[in-house]
């Protein structure tokens, strides 16, 4: 089966300029936290020592993640789509958008989706001002997404803003409530809001949850992976949020976890593929891993 | 020792016009979603069937839990009342009341306990609108179950309300200080909750938990039975939640769960009996098995 | 390696007018609640017996923490430095101030670090009126602690205010946030909220997490137990909230978990020392056991 990593960002132009590449030493005390060794390729700004370590995992495909938000730094769309055109068929462009000017960022949702992003990127408890996730302002952003159809990616777990209530649940629920049809993933999986996240998945399903690195030696893991072999096998999204986990030693880890086979490899390949709306087989466009140029 | 199940709701008059009966594969998946079969008496909505089940399992007793709410659907305390008095002394009538109209839920509460009602349900996150749980409309009629010795039981875990904001452990917390007299039993146990319920049941001496079918493979359920078998073991209470979870299986598989054998049968029994205020030996009524017509 | 039991509260003076010496069958019963048997020294209400608890267990220092609150009781800094005077060596002092009145608090403050009392308490829920952590009115002394370096131990867990939201993981992340060179001592570990709190200890390095007796038997305890011997080895405090945990007892059921050596060094004593910004080695002060004279 092939394997998409949800969450990558690699050492590449304005991705080079964010915290998670100019604080290093700070990006390698979480990975060491979470109990992983950094990555070398994250270490040096290598993208192909990435790609190599891509290679060596057997992961086929990378959803590559921007930012637009004031605080956390900023990736454009510009430099997420020129880095995916440069590995045709091994990754996957999301767009973000800057959620706290909602006329700006329904322009920037339609040019995205026209050009081929698969799925828009929100952070609005990185805007300035912060947003929570159920601000008013953002309703006819979700609308226009629900409208057409586009995936929603929303960074609502970990650091996700200013203090702990922007990982809300109580917020999310209320939105994924208010928009049935659009299908919302939750990058970092509203950790440290296990239980109640996972209520609300359980209730909602519009949602899916991709906790990515906090999966690792972190309060709630036990209760993410129990749901993730069982009613939350077909929402769950394996990440590694690269560079904060080690592509190839994080998927070692995670396959070695007791997830049953059918459903390893819904979270590991068809989840993605169905949350993305693309077709199966996508890996069929992959480029030969010994003709991938940086 | 006998067996009491705290909740249970017959298929039988307005019960199958509920979402339990009427969205039969919603609750199916729900079921399955905690790792058990779906009841055959749900499914073919046969009260011999359900009674049947009960007798195979060894379940004495079953509280019957109506409904009077806007969202969720009714179910009269005419229909409740009726359904025990064809079977009695196998089941306990609690009378649901409307809590958005405090007047006449007050007249209600009056009429329902002077008629052989043992408790008094409410669901609030289901009124039109919806309230919370420390919404001051609600405080009449806490004071009045509270002056009156009236057991209350409010379902606040699960899909409580609109949002997850509703089965918020905070305000129950607030309600439970400000009558410390009123016994009050949270069914499905505040769900997802898990953490915070039980601080709260470690505070409050009048608090009793049925967390009921969210034990099975959910978020928190190891927190909930190692309470149940120490500092809780007198205040938790055993429901099955049927339709939702099949009465016997439910039943083995608890059973089966490593409580002591005191506090387990403090839990199958005793707690219901302190809680509703009922004699020791409720049991005696019991019509024999062979002798009950749906 | 020398033992710091970072709360203890003796059988002295104006402690005896608590309620944890008042209502000792209330005490008794929450000790029994975390499945340990109350200690004979707080039971008799006897100071050599508890000095005589901790030499049996091999504590060297023991935190003294009283308490400046309208609705728990009082507990005068007087009592506090007499006690540490009459043990030169073998306790450290803290000092309580009220939080509602700021002024009175920061010269309190003043005063108590300029006669040696190590560090400043504040029970914001217990004030009358109660405040939460991140009311406004704490702004002032938040600023004046930083500003002196003052370490503050804040009683924000279990509890710590009339109802669950006086705990909230939310609030004590926005003062954390505020002040990020202030560091801050969480007691009872804002217990229930155990996932959330270790979210605010992953992301803000002034947090220091004592949750004492509720790692016993308690939701949450494995989590803060893996955090302990991993990423939060150096900013968790051992304590046993003495008179609610006997002294040896708890340390005994303490090292008997597993928490690597070098991490279980750090949390019985190392952490404390930084904490309160004592001297490596503060134990060569200790008076000899045999020496010492209630």
């Amino acid at each position: 089966m092939p394997i998409i990593d949800f969450r990558i960002r690699p050492p590449y132009k304005d991705f080079l300029n964010t915290a998670m590449y100019t604080k290093a030493e700070r990006r390698d005390g979480i990975t060491r936290s979470i109990q992983l060794q950094p990555s070398l390729a994250a270490q040096q700004k290598s993208v192909p020592m990435m790609l190599a370590e891509m290679d060596l995992a057997g992961i086929d495909i990378g959803v590559v993640v921007g930012r637009s938000s004031g605080a956390l730094g900023s990736v454009g769309n510009d430099t997420v789509k020129e880095f995916c055109n440069c590995h045709q068929g091994r990754f996957i462009p999301v767009a973000s958008v800057n959620p706290s000017d909602r006329k700006q960022a329904v322009r920037d949702i339609d040019m995205a989706i026209s050009t081929g992003f698969r799925a828009v990127n929100i952070e609005p408890g990185g805007s300035s001002p912060p947003l929570h996730t159920d601000d008013r302002k953002l309703y006819p952003l979700y609308a226009h997404c629900e409208d057409r159809n586009v995936p929603l990616i929303i960074m609502t777990g970990g650091n996700a803003g200013p203090d702990l209530s922007y990982t809300s649940p109580d917020r999310l629920d209320r939105v994924l409530g208010d928009f049935p049809d659009l299908r919302v993933a939750s990058a970092h999986g509203n950790w440290p809001w296990a239980h109640q996240i996972l209520h609300v998945a359980f209730r909602r399903p519009n949602l899916y949850l991709s906790p990515d690195y906090f999966l690792s030696n972190m309060p709630g893991s036990e209760d993410f992976l129990k749901a993730a072999d069982s009613w939350l096998a077909d929402r769950f999204l394996y990440a590694s949020a690269f560079p904060f986990a080690p592509i190839k030693e994080y998927l070692d880890w995670f396959r070695s976890l007791p997830i049953r086979p059918e459903n390893m490899d819904r979270i590991l390949y068809q989840n993605a593929v169905e949350f993305l709306g693309l077709a199966r087989g996508t890996t069929a466009l992959r480029t030969p891993p010994s003709e991938v140029r940086p």
